[in-house]
């Protein structure tokens, strides 16, 4: 283990991600000081937080709660709204930040936390999806390191510890094929949202359930991972595993094939962000392969899943569409989940803003930012 | 891949490893320079691999056809028998040395070859199940590195590429179960040679296929991995997994486990222990999951396959019971094969040596010299 302390901020600390990673702090007090907190508006559970690790500052983005925070916690730095967060993630007196927030609002402060020269342990998949290029140029610029926490980019991460990346010859990111794998698509036009929310094996918040059934989920990994791993579209394979026990694996030059397992839990990949490269010793359920049964492996339908074509068809077209994609995906969602458009017009929402936004080659970031607003006022009105 | 070519020596080059080993050699003519070959009889191949190869020196074990090969290559030096096998094998001008040889008439080879300062490719398992201790001593000592051959070994190494030993919680060694996994005991005693030759997916020598079919192969295997790793017996499980597509797998202290994966073909891990740290191209078949259906795993039956209970026994008794074990093993082996025993007289007669010998708590190489023409001799006779 580590002989020093690492400092580390937390966005998004009351979500999925949040919870487990303070988890790790908890588990490891003398290798973690809980630096930062923020939180988007569960001012209870932040308050809750930042009384049991004491952060020298916290952000609670919904303004409406700030008072509540201010009051309940004196002694702390309390910030707010999105200026706060943004504020947080520019500090650089960190060494670590974990990216836990959801969605596109989670690709600036990557950006700001970069430009700090501090490392990011990201959960946040839209910032590379949306700022993939920009971010890598940074990350060079400043010898900043990006970890990442999804599970499957995890599990490439650790197949790839100790190897040459000339040696890969192809990434395969499974996917668990979400509650619709064996769904006819006929079907898909009456799915609800509570159907839609069913994941069969991963516990994790709203927004990632529902891109898990359109398997858009997948496809934003696919992006996530080409940035990440510096590897062109072609090399980069989905197989659908429904028992999600395989979080992903590298095929090497030779056909030798290295794969991380475990059980369906963020708990082993959040950890391995905060750690590496050491794994340190937890004591949670351990995978146990002969109560298991079989592993089982099909080709994803790509006709089926449009969502899926849709992300692979953004990255081979590259520059602005895969921002377009991204914030169209992230609107037409909030739409579905509202019960204000059914679940197949999921992609065809989707479609249209690709089809239809201005295309640019290199977007900058106020570029994107533009693009955000654009995509998010075309989806609302569509 | 290495700039420089590697002087390579392949002892059992007309075996099915030797063979393999060849043709990664062939495949990359710039990296290697075969420099030495040993054959036990197989002449007329030994010959025909020197013709192609132009090595510098060849060896024939079987001394009656010395004067065939020597005739049929003039200009390449020829040794005979033993001695010119262990001539051959103490020879300090090669890089590294294959040693593909099949049973206990390999481990001295393997130690003459460490003692000249020759990294060891090892894929002849009975060296360091005999001769644990003292091999491990002696890679110390002069600063050797001993590769794995055997595909469950190679997947072990290859999953821990740039991973912190003291990270390791167990190792899971998986074996296909042989041919017998689904046989009831009672039928053991009726089992044929040709029905034990027949193993589901390896295609291997006599010698370890009966090995398999008993399940020896994996018990040695558990003690090969127990000196090649330095894991206490405890740390190293066995699972059984009749596809053999998993070849072996690492769990670390946080639950994460990593797994090495390929079709059931040696080619992988014997080219992996001569290019490593690096994986070098090949076209040959790839693995596909969806193609390969399920896998699945179950926990091994100790009470069926005697000779796995065993190999655990020796392991944990220590001193020359691995000795014993083996060369026991071996010999039983060889009179099965002659028809000359019963498929369940293997373990029997293993136990009995095993309870019989004087046991040595730290055995050195004479008085392992010693227990293997004892063993050889209990076996013949009992």
């Amino acid at each position: 283990m580590n002989t020093r302390t690492k400092q580390i901020s937390i966005l998004g600390s009351t979500g999925s991600i949040g919870v487990n990673a303070l988890n790790v702090v908890r588990s490891f007090p003398d290798q973690f000081r809980l630096k930062y907190l923020s939180a988007h508006s569960q001012a209870d559970l932040l308050i809750e937080q930042a009384r049991e690790f004491s952060p020298a500052a916290v952000v609670i983005s919904d303004e409406h709660q700030y008072e509540t925070v201010k009051d309940a916690l004196p002694g702390t730095e309390v910030l707010k709204g999105r200026a706060g967060l943004l504020d947080l993630a520019s500090r650089d007196d960190i060494d670590i930040m974990l990216n836990g927030l959801v969605g596109s609002a989670g690709m600036e402060p990557t950006i700001r936390c970069i430009q700090a020269g501090v490392d990011v342990a990201l959960s946040n998949k839209e910032s590379l999806v949306m700022a993939g290029e920009l971010i890598n140029n940074m990350l060079t610029e400043k010898g900043v390191n990006l970890f990442p926490v999804d599970s499957e980019h995890s599990a490439i991460w650790q197949c790839l510890v100790g190897e040459a990346p000339e040696d890969i010859k192809r990434l395969v990111i499974t996917g668990s094929g979400g509650p619709f794998r064996a769904t006819p698509v006929a079907a898909f036009k009456d799915i609800t949202v509570a159907q839609a929310l069913k994941h069969p094996n991963w516990a994790m918040g709203r927004k990632i359930t529902i891109d898990s059934a359109t398997m858009m989920n997948k496809g934003l990994e696919v992006i996530e991972a080409y940035w990440l791993f510096h590897l062109p579209v072609d090399k980069i394979d989905i197989v659908i595993h429904p028992q999600s026990i395989i979080h992903s694996m590298v095929e090497f030059v030779d056909g030798s094939v290295k794969a991380q397992m475990g059980l369906p839990d963020m708990k082993i990949p959040i950890q391995y962000a905060l750690t590496y490269p050491r794994h340190f010793p937890q004591t949670w359920e351990q995978l146990d392969l002969t109560k298991i049964g079989a592993l089982t492996f099909e080709e994803p339908d790509f006709n089926k899943f449009k969502c899926l074509q849709l992300a692979f068809d953004a990255l081979e077209g590259g520059g602005s569409l895969p921002v377009v994609l991204n914030v169209a995906n992230e609107e037409a969602v909030y739409r579905f989940l509202k019960g204000n458009i059914p679940f197949t017009a999921i992609p065809e929402l989707i479609t249209k803003a690709m089809n239809t936004h201005d295309f640019l080659e290199h977007p900058d970031l106020d570029d994107i930012l533009a693009l955000e607003k654009w995509t998010q006022a075309f989806i609302q009105r569509s």
